[in-house]
């Protein structure tokens, strides 16, 4: 399956996000990909802190997480993404992490998240539909 | 669905796990988690980084978490835990958390974890048996 | 010398909280420290993020921290915490954290805290003055 | 006082670092700092991990950190550090943050560490002498 990715950041392992195992804590992926979504909104002019301070927030409702192989200390990784709206109030991002030079699958991810206005789920401008303003391809 | 707990935690929100939104940020939700499944190995007589260097090692490969409510600074909550095996190297770990007082349902999580000798699967002597072999019911 | 400590929380160290040496990170602490010191601000009627809502925050200026031994993952730990008045805007907590049934001295610190109402210095109603208002004995 | 530095990094504020108040956490800054220290041993030729690995470890035993302004979402800030050897078994790492566009001085820290071999002091071959040989000034 060919996956449509749309954005993409390198990142590198750092030490202290590593456990007792000497791997990066399974906890930490989760890190990485909301900071891939978030630079995501960034790269199409929308801040998340700000949405945020507007009463506007995407929470994740599910995720679904394949930890393949293990990211080690020194480790450069690109994380890549996709997304598909569900319906109105829904997003999917479909989530990849990958050893830079080698290429080596290390995660598969899918990530839905839900829009809400001051907190409720809510029909009215929604962050899906901003995202989806701001993209030049539809969801 | 009835589900067997054998497990559980109780835990309170620290202030530093809540993010921008007010609320416990979603990756921290894996580690407690981590930390209620740790606990349960312990409260059966393992202990994860002992085993770690006797180079036995339970690492997730799957995880799949539903986001039903957040929680948020103060919160007191239990983290309960059920498992089953589906295969000889593998464990599901079925953890769900709730708020404590109001037993209102915050997140419900399956875990599946294989097991490393040396940091290779392994049919000899697992985790997986060695918790078998501690638990009063069979998996 | 002796310290006037007026509150103590008894942590465990949670086995994500360790690093690639096997032992608590060095950030971690700052962790404790602060849940210490917002579970001491609760156990006097304050509550952190109801006050940042409010518009006052006590923000740390300095942190002098002594780390003398490690602690180690299934560690259980008292954290310790005494507070002097060094002028009206300013607090300085005296924190330790102590093995629980050895005793052994792990950490030793000083954090200096400011306040701010609207994210500036204020004279008025700080949460230095909020504090005091709710101790039994002069800062 | 010009502080002769020898290492930079530039890093970003990452969404998840912030706490309620909005502002990266307090704990956060110390990951930062040791991230730039992991990246100079590296620049020299020191890998951490494996240096643990050989039973040779640096380990933290004074933070001294004076926070002055803080860090919020989507800030990109230089992390800088210089160091001296105290005696053979430690060195302090000055470290400061600033804004990369701005120059706004953030954060000003002295970092004292000290060398273990297999988990004690040791006068034979220690990081900091590793460190020393790798270096083109004198500590």
């Amino acid at each position: 399956m060919d996956i449509n990715y749309i954005h993409e950041n390198v990142l590198e392992v750092r030490d202290y996000e590593c456990d007792i195992q000497g791997i990066v804590n399974n906890a930490i992926y989760q890190n990485y990909l909301e900071h891939c979504r978030h630079m995501f909104l960034k790269s199409i002019g929308l801040d998340f802190a700000q949405l945020h301070n507007e009463g506007k927030d995407l929470v994740l409702v599910h995720a679904d997480i394949k930890y393949i192989r293990s990211l080690k200390s020194g480790n450069k990784f690109i994380c890549k993404l996709a997304l598909q709206k569900v319906r109105r109030l829904k997003l999917i991002f479909i989530q990849d992490i990958y050893i830079e030079n080698t290429g080596e699958h290390i995660l598969s991810a899918k990530m839905t998240a839900a829009c809400l206005k001051d907190g409720k789920p809510s029909l009215d401008e929604t962050i899906v539909d901003i995202i989806g303003s701001h993209l030049d391809f539809e969801l």
